[in-house]
């Protein structure tokens, strides 16, 4: 049952393991899901959570391992050796035995290794050579397979034999006689085809399979786009060596959303579950370095246009709304464009009338944007010519902001890299500086012009 | 087959389009998945895409229709007749059915109901009255449920008279005599247990089920957290009324990620694939116009301390790096506090514990940046008073922007508001101008002492 984490379970858990009691404890935990032993642990110091790893059986321990977030994960994988590691990694499925031991040092990685069963051994060295972000790093070994000439019931035979391995069964995958991917059977339709029927008659052959090397982006559009509940992996001979299934890909989903945001704040991915300030601190110093330079070339630039700040000191009570108005505009368009191509809606195919249509927009909001604060600047000085200068500079400002925010994703794109880098702080401090002398520039050319 | 979109692709669908060859163009659309018809539409004008859409089969139609963005969909909805629009509901399972229908406005509605099935009817007014953002808006009515009665065998007859109708299939629900929910059984069990069990002693009866209230946020963290593929819908009686499945649940997850980064950039949410720059600009502006008035009320601010920055004029080249710096720290406190709440990973449990830790990394980070803005600002006006009450104010700036960051969502959180307002142009702006004011405010304090 699911189990509501509240400030009094918390509090009952860590008394329970203040006083040892292992059997009342042992009670409480083997009622809940590992999902919620995870979440608990995560309010718990490293110890208590030590505690209860400790308490469970190593295949639960391995399951609420693998639900906890990775930095509260590693310091626990820290703390046990290799013995309970071994003993845990042996009862996981495939794929996550592979993440589980392959985020570790590599002299624990041997040491693991050569402790565990043959077959577990033979499984990990299979998967952990994959890349952790690709379709080999996503599959599990578990699945089954028939040959296209056997029957119904022979499928149903050896269904039977890996009942207990195979969790999360959809579908029997189809080879040749050569272990090629042929197609597969829903096991909808073996429940309710007849016994003696050959399964390639039966055998859906336009199966989507996706190759081993396929980014891990790349096949969550697949199962997002043709609603898929689990996937072949295949190697370049197109035989059939893993799966893929939706409970992996909910997770890239979200992973892959949650690393746009991470750039686009300018925080280390994964950062959740983090708990060293140091660690944090180190994470996002590096962007905050960014704005601060970015923030002291700005100071250079507003010092080349000293002089007409002395002649008139409210120039500089609208470098604020300047730069706010700049960097919102950069940020609205690179968004857009980023999620767009993050989840296929954009592609490179349409660039241009992408761009056409963005700087419309931009256009539509600058002059709305300019006349009010034209308005305001005009009334406050009583001077409708800097008024007019500084709507005229919005304007400017907002067209550059929005073809920098909306162009820099796609040329990113284009050039393999990834494009929610558009969305952090680079662009956004660029985006000041060059909004900041869009401003200045005009404002002193006005003054020239008018000395 | 899975089909790339290409530039050449696209202008032979629409030299066939022009042609009025209805025979090659029909094969090739044949071929395609509706997800790539989908894609292929969006890159054509809207004529051109009604065109593709009347040449479909009226479930062919649908699917394609239920794959596009939604602006693009509303539109082409929109010059469809109810007849049309009739045959494609028809062709649909129930939830997608629902969704269609539901985005229509009123009369068209009611003329839709009007001439469809009664079957189709029927269910129709069961799901349109739930919110779409609801497990009841989620849900499908087409599921299999069998007594707990029942035996395998009889089963295995109620599924093969729903083979066709039910879709997705991967377990059969188990209910009591009053149509209440007692349990589930996987296809693998019923495929491999005797056909004279009884269900009641094959099925799993620990099954987690969402109440058809149940926001889809919280749907959608389920299925993550537990890895579900399906989930059945209860009503308020427990007795089960739909089921839920992994696909709508993928596209959940995205959505509220989407939303989330709608919120943070202040932009439209499902903005992609919005062609009209009005509809865009009428999105963006809000926003942008918070901005605006949040960038005047700054400058009201510096006006307060008109005299200060007679005295230094360079007190005004350091305004951006004091907002970048404010702003930047605020925005990455925000969005791990929005995510982690959003993902299920921070709690209002610990509340404290997660405040404390930023503080600390707001410390560190600030001590870094003050001292290096310190130096510059001391060496640059050659003066080390004002570089130290600079640093001062910076470390100050960052705590407070820090502090907003990771406790505005948590507060919003409690009040039942979306967090992810905390990390959009709101909270940046009141940032703003607080870190502003605490800037000039030490510069005053400091010139009115040496004075």
């Amino acid at each position: 049952m699911s189990v509501a984490l509240t400030e009094k379970l918390i509090e009952d858990v860590r008394l329970l393991i203040k006083d040892q009691d292992r059997d009342t404890l042992g009670k409480l935990i083997f009622e809940m899901q590992p999902a919620d032993v995870a979440d608990l642990a995560e309010q718990l110091e490293h110890e208590e959570r030590l505690y209860i790893i400790e308490l469970l059986m190593p295949e639960e321990a391995g399951e609420v391992l693998l639900e906890m977030e990775p930095p509260v994960q590693e310091r626990i994988l820290d703390s046990l050796d290799a013995e309970a590691i071994t003993k845990i990694v042996q009862e996981l499925d495939s794929d996550d035995a592979a993440d589980l031991v392959g985020d570790l040092p590599a002299e624990r990685v041997k040491e693991i290794i050569d402790s565990v069963q043959t077959e577990v051994r033979e499984e990990l060295q299979k998967l952990l050579p994959f890349p952790e972000d690709t379709a080999g790093g996503l599959m599990a070994l578990e699945y089954v397979a028939v040959n296209a000439n056997a029957t119904v019931q022979e499928a149903i035979e050896k269904l039977r034999k890996k009942r207990e391995e195979v969790e999360n069964l959809y579908s029997v995958f189809v080879v040749d006689d050569y272990s090629r991917l042929s197609g597969a059977v829903s096991l909808k339709d073996l429940v309710l085809e007849p016994p003696d029927r050959k399964i390639k008659d039966i055998m859906n052959p336009e199966i989507l399979s996706v190759d081993v090397d396929t980014d891990q982006e790349e096949v969550a559009r697949l199962f997002q786009k043709y609603d898929l509940v689990s996937v072949p992996v295949v190697d370049d001979q197109h035989r059939l060596i893993g799966r893929i299934t939706h409970d992996d890909i909910m997770d890239v989903i979200e992973e892959e959303a949650d690393e746009d945001m991470s750039m686009m704040a300018g925080v280390m991915h994964q950062e959740i579950g983090e708990e060293s300030p140091l660690r944090i601190s180190r994470a996002r110093l590096p962007w905050l370095i960014v704005g601060l330079f970015g923030g002291i070339l700005a100071a250079v630039v507003i010092n080349q246009f000293e002089s007409s700040l002395e002649k008139v000191i409210a120039l500089s009570f609208f470098f604020p709304v300047i730069m706010a108005m700049g960097g919102n505009t950069g940020i609205q368009a690179a968004t857009v464009a980023v999620r767009g191509l993050a989840t296929g809606d954009i592609s490179l195919v349409g660039f241009g009338r992408r761009i056409v249509v963005e700087m419309k927009v931009a256009f539509l909001n600058g002059l709305v944007c300019a006349v009010i604060l034209g308005l305001v600047v005009s009334i406050w000085l009583a001077d409708i010519l800097i008024g007019s200068v500084v709507a005229l500079s919005l304007i400017l400002i907002i067209l550059n902001a929005c073809f920098i925010g909306a162009s820099v994703p796609l040329v990113l794109k284009r050039l393999n890299i990834d494009p929610a880098l558009a969305t952090g702080p680079f662009v956004t401090t660029t985006n000041d500086i060059i909004s900041l002398f869009i401003y200045l520039l005009l404002m002193s050319g006005l003054f020239r012009f008018s000395a």
